[in-house]
């Protein structure tokens, strides 16, 4: 049985959430507090950070790293595809959620969980969402009219799908500006999938 | 023909030159100064940052999927293992080589070659020389005595060649104290790939 180190409202730990869903492999999971590094993630990862992924002898300590092996271990060619251009599409998608998008989504999460609103930095929240909706063109012209951005719902979308939940959680959601993006993403919260991942912390406070 | 957008002693750039010459790939380079954003750059990376590689219809703007990518498109399992567990090894090897050492290693270089010695700043150079050997214990330990990092010279080797390459051009080579490492190092440099990729600029200087 897979452990997964995580906290619940981690986009990271969301993808893969998502992932191992979509790929019906059951797993258990060991809780972690933003702020507190576990002792067994320390001693697990390098990074020190969540989520690692223990499959029996495979520890995995990214989370790129954790889509890549449970495509190869679980469902060959499920999400990722086979031609290495299209994979290379879909990797750089992923690259591009991890990275881009979650630093631009970070500046506008932490100035909002961190302190109450009445203190939030105005002119800091408005760029992060001029970067969100350059962010959301972006996706937009790379999604291109498809249903999903690489697959039958692959890499990117569990990505990509974790954080537009995290800025729909924090009362940006995917403008009605890119309607491609936002059929996109009504479609990924139709899967069961969006159900059985999405943070419990979200739930409780929502 | 592949052409590669770069600037010769960029780490990230050099990891790609040497996964090309270790798979006999012909390129053409398109070289960009530090500091100067390059149009076609911009233009065909999100990131805005070298390398970019061209490929035909392909259009890939970042050194880990590059890799990826070539192994797929010119020899597949070459520089990628095919069992799920030793690929996510090498996977997390090359993130290791791409993050954590070259966080270490940047804050050495940085300094170094923004001043003259004599202005630099001694503690946080101490700071990064204990740094950099804490990633090296960590590299001995997972090398485990093997020749290689994973497989034949793969993804991992190539992009932990650039990185102590890059250290020793500044004076910090791989440290005696990790006699696997030390080992693995001089067969990198003993490799043809070596010659082919060694950055045109620390050649001109040195």
């Amino acid at each position: 049985m897979i452990t997964l180190y995580q906290r619940t409202d981690c986009p990271f730990c969301w993808k893969v959430r998502i992932a191992l869903a979509e790929l019906d492999v059951e797993y258990e999971t060991v809780e972690t507090r933003l702020g507190e590094k576990h002792p067994e993630v320390l001693r697990l990862s390098p990074a020190g950070t969540v989520p690692v992924m223990v499959d029996g002898d495979a520890v995995i300590w990214d989370s790129a790293v954790m889509l890549d092996y449970l495509d190869g271990r679980y469902a060959p060619g499920r999400l990722l595809p086979a031609s290495p251009a299209e994979e290379a599409r879909v990797r750089l998608l992923h690259v591009y959620s991890d990275r881009q998008l979650g630093t631009c989504l970070r500046t506008l999460v932490f100035e909002m969980r961190s302190r109450p609103e009445r203190e939030w930095d105005r002119e800091l929240l408005a760029r992060g969402r001029e970067e969100w909706a350059a962010c959301q063109a972006w996706l937009e012209r790379e999604l291109g009219g498809r249903d999903n951005f690489g697959g039958e719902f692959g890499a990117a979308d569990c990505a990509l799908a974790s954080r537009c939940g995290v800025a729909e959680a924090y009362g940006v959601a995917v403008d009605a500006a890119y309607p491609g993006l936002r059929r996109w993403f009504d479609g990924a919260k139709a899967r069961p999938s969006w159900q059985a991942a999405y943070p419990a912390s979200f739930i409780r406070s929502g």
